[in-house]
């Protein structure tokens, strides 16, 4: 049985993850700074892993094979100008540094499509964007951490003889996202009677069940695909789709203000090629948008009133 | 007086550096493993700076407004590809945390021209190198490293109010070289009266005096200019050139070797272009080739002796 050290492993990717590796026979060492009862680890290692004295006591004490890091500051709204990004990014070092001095093998990071270039010139009108074509210019202090740590491990491991991925994480959504994002907001209101306010909503996310997200980026540890890897379904849709689809599945289109919000300057379109993740990593989506918001829906539909929004 | 701190300035470039910053009237607070007699620091701080506590310490007993970053792995023929330029990235990033947590207002990190692409299909035949146009996609860990972490710091200083600027150091040369690479070496053997074997030789580079490096980045410190600055002359010589022209000032033709090793498989022409050095910064170099051989060589006839190889 191959052990494995997972940080950030009570996150919202992190318990879909845990749950994939699980199923894979892994015996999951779960790093987080508080345990969590209700996630299949094995484990649990307390640890504030800015501390690199921290992070190496638990990689020394774990003696895991793989390690997947998905720690990483992701204060909602707050996240991308965090100056706490260089900090994770330093950190993210040391913690690979400890990881092969405890004789670890593989390691997986978790990186972001916020490494991607967004504007429409660089990714080009159909918005995919591909591991080895699209140039990777992120326009954000967190898109440059992921970027440069991403880019420092990649070529440091070679040295060092790591087997290292990195996953470009799309627009996970489902159980346990943040209550303020966009998902969670529009379905929590609707469910409330409430109504949901978003902006007119043009722009086209890759948007992927978590649940898939976490069976990818755990197909994608258990295999020896090394590098960049996408981890989104190749499907783009807008925000205003998704917004009427969970406002069509609640029957509850009257409480839907789509334009209501003022629209952020973001990018028009930005969806992952998931060639690379379907063919080197060999695993597809298991859900379509509807039956994903459907089981997201159900979800907060029995959880809404118990999670209070950050 | 603005109080300066100065990392690796025990260093080859550092001590050409300090002398600069010296001249432009900064307090130079030195940080080296061991503290060097003939340089010209105010004070000097004993440090490893792999260590996130010693480093924090220095800083915060400094209390500059400056910093310039000059220390990282530098063992000739090994810092290419050595495992510890990770180590040397994240602690740079800890290095410029507790420096903006001690009130800094400054920062100069030492770059490299192996931050750019180097094959000839990016860099164009030219081989001219521009901060802007160029595309830094180095071919080693090194230049990866020093290219990730000015990534970082560049993203993160916008962020927290800190004004930074890289030097992308191109090839120094002078006084205090490590005598094993390639100026030193031809030098010293025709002085002791030896064969001086060196590859063909037809690699274009540019090669700078380190006097006047210091002073290009001692100006880069006390200006304004922020992001990336190109640390050469914009002259390219081939190695073989600079070999000759060590002969001919020695009047040692005849114990010159060209072509007695085998050439390394390296980038045929690598230039700055010193436009932004020129116009933002304001400086241009004193030394020509042939007058900044003249002064190494005599350092070196002066020095030879004493001076054994690492």
């Amino acid at each position: 049985m191959n052990r494995i050290i997972v940080t950030g492993a009570s996150g919202f990717v992190g318990r879909a993850t845990v749950a994939a590796l699980a199923d894979r026979g892994y015996e999951v060492h779960g790093v987080a700074r508080t345990p969590v009862d209700d996630i299949r680890a094995h484990a649990w290692h307390t640890a504030n892993l800015l501390d690199p004295a921290e992070a190496s006591a638990v990689v020394r004490t774990a003696e895991a094979s793989h390690l997947l890091h998905l720690a990483w500051t992701t204060a909602h709204g707050r996240y991308w100008s965090d100056p706490a990004n260089l900090a994770w990014a330093r950190a993210t070092c040391s913690l690979a540094e400890a990881f092969i001095e405890a004789g670890g093998v593989r390691a997986v990071m978790s990186g972001s499509c916020a490494q991607y270039s967004w504007d429409s010139e660089a990714i080009g009108p159909s918005g995919i964007a591909n591991e080895t074509s699209t140039p990777r210019r992120p326009a954000t202090l967190y898109g440059w951490a992921k970027q440069a740590t991403a880019e420092l491990l990649e070529a440091w491991s070679a040295q060092v003889g790591l087997s290292y991925a990195t996953a470009l994480v799309f627009f996970p959504y489902g159980p346990f996202e943040q209550p303020e994002r966009l998902l969670p907001s529009v379905a929590r209101s609707l469910l409330a009677g409430e109504a949901a306010e978003v902006s007119v909503g043009t722009q086209v996310r890759d948007f992927m069940h978590v649940e898939d997200c976490g069976a990818a980026i755990a197909a994608l540890v258990d295999g020896g695909v090394t590098g960049a890897v996408n981890i989104g379904t190749g499907q783009g849709s807008s925000v205003a789709d998704v917004a009427r689809l969970i406002a069509r599945l609640l029957e509850r289109e009257d409480l839907l203000r789509l334009g209501a919000r003022s629209a952020t300057d973001e990018a028009p379109k930005i969806v992952a090629d998931p060639t690379r993740l379907h063919n080197g990593v060999g695993v597809t989506p298991k859900y379509d948008l509807e039956s994903g918001i459907r089981e997201t829906i159900d979800w907060w539909s029995a959880h809404a009133t118990k999670i209070a929004p950050g």
